[in-house]
């Protein structure tokens, strides 16, 4: 980490006495935490305990025994009560060059809808006004509860996109990944979703990922058509946790005559889920879980929506991504 | 389950009005799971959350929502606090054959100090009066405060073992892994440790293994031996957390002029702790972890009194296994 660029934190650290601070990194962030552990250590006089569990989001907080909690690399979810943490947003990279929003231009309609993550949203404006001078007009959907910054877009939250659903033609989502743009193009059809790929310098529409992922989870919910037995999993994360939305799906299973249990865990992930006697899971987690890892689970894991349309308490016409929402 | 063996169990939940159950299952038990679960449902009225956290132990014992926590398989650790936690033993196997022990008998000295773990402590009383039968001197030792059991033997203590050190020429282990007498093959050196396994119904001596480990140990410490930056690990979990010995261990490598950071986690797995730049860990959660999983790690990890070794605070001649004492 460059010199200068902490001081923010060590004054923050400093302004709560904190004498022990643990510090939460995102996965790609790992490379750095011994560097600035060891830099908050010599400037603010504090013992640092970095959280070595994995950081997914502002919806997994790390409880350690410190005084303050430093979270890396994640925006806060405003509907969430912290305990004494502090989000710290590292600098995001410069916006160093156009031509990945070059190459997404051409595939857009005239009204589109800007999207983004964390790390990206100080381009927003820059990327607004570009779009602009090409003959664009561009949208920039205010945030819900659960989101910290307009355009911000959660693997789980896509009420920025949905919320300017009726005045744009499509979205620029601007990002690496499928997964965050992916709910968009399923939530709101009839509507390209272009990413625009910083890293890569290209762009791509979503269209295929969505039509392959629709027919992965059309066979999810065929295999667990004739499941007896279902696993309801519920995160004990405090942004992911869906207790009672579990228990609502538990009576409703029984009351179509199919037996359901409910299952706590911290880290979701496919060795963890071996050897319970269930046909299929259903997943209140993280919502990213059911779509991405499918292959790594023996058992079909289906979102709630798709528990429902197995009951038939609900059609495949009406088929919805999961979110979890406020 | 068989009918009838869950009487208690229904008995406790009743008698403590609890609406929500958790259960916690070792990994082994897995496949009862969620017949248990509809059982006690069924039979008791509530609603049960089944920990799909793995649990290794009655060091680990879940947090969960729940009225009560009906934790199976291991016995508690008398100096812990928990709250709200039914420890349910399930019946162990019966002692159908004496020939592991027959086995066993051929390689024991005349004195033997029995040992086991908690799934076999019924059978004690009667391996103990048929040792004698053969001509032994049985000594079985009495636990401390992390044990439940006299005989009782954890990865983490070896107290029911050394606590009769000078009675006996040797030990008798009755159980089915290497882990558990491995510290007492180490601890007390010059006597010989034999396994004698229900499950396989053979006998064999762990001297061969004792020198594999031993030489495995000698070449982490060498690894280990120029690090520049280590990383402390403690575990979250409420019988395992060494927080002070962590804090004791940083401050002796900043004396020694390396460079230390505290890493807390809770289930510590090799692809938890790669990305980050220490040369080498120190592991103060279950000493297991260092032993068996050796060859999954990139870098060394040590145990306390190994890093003591590297940094020249302790001789390899005072090579001890590590503990966990309340």
């Amino acid at each position: 980490m460059a010199m200068g660029e902490t001081d923010r934190l060590i004054e923050v650290i400093r302004g709560r006495n904190a004498k022990t601070v643990g510090l939460q990194f995102p996965v790609g962030l790992r490379t750095k935490a011994v560097e600035l552990a060891q830099e908050i250590e010599a400037k603010a006089g504090v013992t640092c305990l970095v959280s070595a569990d994995p950081s997914f989001g502002a919806c997994d907080v790390a409880d350690m025994p410190a005084d303050l909690i430093v979270h890396l690399g994640h925006a806060p979810m405003p509907h969430l009560r912290y305990r004494n943490v502090f989000f710290y947003d590292l600098p995001g990279p410069p916006l160093a060059s156009m031509a990945f929003l070059d190459a997404a231009e051409t595939l857009l309609p005239r009204r589109v809808g800007l999207l983004t993550t964390t790390q990206y949203r100080g381009w927003l404006p820059a990327i607004r006004d570009y779009l602009v001078t090409k003959g664009h007009e561009i949208r920039i959907g205010e945030p819900d509860r659960r989101l910290a910054y307009a355009g911000q877009l959660l693997g789980c939250d896509y009420y920025t996109a949905t919320e300017i659903e009726k005045d744009v033609d499509g979205y620029l989502y601007v990002g690496t990944g499928d997964f965050h743009p992916l709910g968009v193009a399923i939530l709101v059809p009839g509507k390209p979703v272009i990413i625009a790929d910083p890293e890569r310098g290209t762009a791509r529409d979503l269209v295929e990922v969505r039509d392959r992922v629709l027919r992965q989870r059309h066979a999810a919910i065929a295999r667990a058509h004739d499941a007896e037995t279902f696993g309801i999993i519920v995160s004990k994360k405090i942004g992911q946790e869906r207790m009672d939305l579990a228990r609502d799906l538990k009576a409703l299973a029984e009351g179509h005559g199919r037996r359901a249990n409910i299952f706590m865990m911290d880290l979701v992930s496919p060795p963890l889920l071996e050897g319970y006697r269930v046909d299929a899971w259903v997943n209140t987690a993280c919502p990213r879980i059911a779509i991405e890892d499918i292959s790594q689970y023996k058992q079909p894991v289906l979102t709630p929506q798709e528990f429902e349309i197995v009951l038939g308490d609900r059609d495949w016409n009406d088929y919805v991504f999961d979110e979890i929402r406020a």
